[in-house]
């Protein structure tokens, strides 16, 4: 998606990167929140707009949490528990703190225990919202392990054949190291879209195209469309119809369900019933190259797979094949160099927020 | 699929479960399979079609792998070896067994780990065809964990928008118990559709659906189509186009390939070339639910989401909402009692090779 669906240039302010983490770190302190927590809070915002994915970023979260820390939903101060561990597992009770806040210290977890006997898993429950998980699961890559992440949240993915929300949009994200080429990085959700594109497509004041959203009576819409009011759709499992392949979709989306929720002794939120801003589930899996290959054969093979892929012939009408990771290690270069494009209203919003607890407005590019 | 692209009615031969069994295994046996892993074989092809998923069972591929052992593409007496292990993982190298015959041997190892440390994943590679994988996540299930398998090989997935295949159609399957309901188990290709329900469609004389196929420059084919010649069409990833959600389908099988091909210590067949009867690369998971909280709480809350799931209110016009596993429950209960509805002419097949060997006749329902 990151090419796609951005805050058109005359709405656009750039920003310097260094100056909205900084910033946006400072408003979360100032809602309570340590300043260590803070800090990797906002640097998981600010990555997510530095690699292009502006749906996973400051604009549509920091004013969420705000309000959550506000109403008492997000816990400003938790107090992380590990409930049941092993060798190579853990199973984490996040007191209703932020996702990502905790989620670098669960996959650390993982890492952990992958370099002791070579496989890690972690689940954490009870937390809020994890954000865009490949960015959990670059830390494991960053120390040559294979990082993978889930989260489950939310109730807005019906089930192919169904007229009931069931799920949220239940995102898996991959990493992976390589050598010369930039890591694989795969980051998606298990329905059609992420909940926060449409957020953004909406803010826009674009059309949803065909495939994205049912309607209220979950029959997919395949034509492009308006936004509705929110409660008036929802959203089918990747490959939207039951011919393309939804139920596919619909399968993994359980995976996600089975693998943070259950895993973690919780009832899944489709069986508890769901309220706006409940607590989200998530799995934190590392694995060790070493224990299994080679990590130099291992980085050789994956510079090799990925310069294949990108150098695809590609399609009729097409420019290039992409690989997952590519659009966002492009968009990273630019963007630190040129500053985040950030919509003026949300810049307004953080400069106004700055202002109150006395800090800098934001840098400019 | 179970429920579509079955055998019509005038073609069928209902035969008995335990004599396609015993027959199939006697003539992996005469190939020069021991009798142990000819049973084991013959075993999950029989599940398969016991379960309704024809494209994975005897039909397609005992007349295949007796094939490929008249060839050498296959080892009937394989040297299994392991050549790199840890308390959770392990790296085994098949020498060319049948991955069928051989895969229960891998997930259990995988099992046995996640009871030592809580979690076991073991790779598998150099081996023949790995058939439905959710067999496999099964055998975990059937011990209180889930299960997870993946394999690559074969070559007919393009990327998104790309106009050369890049990948096998590398399936995932994943299981997890239940206490009431019928087991979770979702077992899918990360493409459009596994190439063994091309195979089956063209058998049928059925024309394929929308989304399913990209014609040879790799556009997909987005009406209803005649299955091309080999060679003329290659599947897209799972999603059909980008907009539709390809891109995921996409990076989901490039997942597969690392954590099968890459984890290995192996090139991908995309790198190294392919042909066909080239090794597969296999990926084993077992997650010991107690290490991560209580089993029964486990199954409890399993059999209320699974029960929520399929008593969600239907869309307009369908008629039940499934969860993955209920049909292949459904299917299994039939073919015990009435037989594996076959084709005529793979039953003469059967029958033709037994006579050849002294076994006897199948059994007719």
């Amino acid at each position: 998606m990151p090419t796609r669906y951005k805050v058109p240039p005359e709405l656009q302010v750039r920003v310097q990167h260094q100056s909205v983490r900084s910033t946006a770190a400072k408003i979360l302190h100032s809602a309570g929140v340590p300043v260590a927590e803070a800090d990797e809070a906002a640097d998981v915002l600010v990555t997510a707009d530095l690699r292009g994915i502006d749906s996973h970023g400051v604009s549509n979260h920091v004013p969420l949490y705000i309000e959550y820390y506000s109403t008492g939903a997000l816990n400003p101060r938790p107090n992380w528990s590990v409930s049941r561990e092993t060798r190579s597992t853990a199973t984490i009770d996040a007191d209703k703190g932020l996702g990502i806040a905790l989620g670098r210290r669960a996959m650390q977890m993982a890492v952990d225990k992958a370099k002791d006997v070579g496989m890690g898993v972690v689940t954490m429950s009870n937390s809020g919202h994890l954000g865009a998980v490949g960015h959990f699961s670059m830390i494991a890559a960053e120390q040559d392990m294979i990082g993978m992440t889930m989260t489950c949240g939310g109730m807005l993915m019906a089930p192919t054949f169904g007229a009931e929300a069931r799920f949220g949009t239940n995102p898996i994200g991959v990493a992976a190291p390589a050598n010369k080429e930039p890591a694989f990085l795969f980051d998606a959700a298990t329905s059609s879209v992420a909940y926060n594109k449409i957020l953004l497509i909406e803010r826009l004041g674009l059309p949803v195209p065909a495939g994205w959203l049912t309607d209220e009576k979950g029959d997919p819409i395949m034509e492009e469309t308006e936004v509705p009011p929110l409660g008036k759709f929802m959203v089918p499992p990747v490959g939207s119809t039951r011919e393309i392949g939804s139920h596919k979709g619909y399968g993994l989306a359980t995976m996600v369900e089975i693998l943070t929720a259950l895993l973690s002794g919780m009832q899944p939120s489709m069986v508890e019933g769901y309220k706006p801003g409940a607590p989200h589930r998530n799995y934190f899996a590392a694995y060790d190259i070493a224990a299994f290959s080679e990590v130099d054969v291992f980085k050789e093979n994956m510079d090799q797979m990925l310069r294949t892929l990108r150098e695809t012939k590609p399609a009729p009408g097409e420019e290039r094949v992409l690989y997952p990771g590519m659009l966002e290690h492009e968009a990273e270069i630019d963007r630190r160099a040129n500053g985040i494009p950030l919509h003026h209203e949300i810049v307004t919003w953080l400069d106004t927020k700055a202002s109150v607890i006395g800090a800098p407005a934001l840098e400019r590019s």
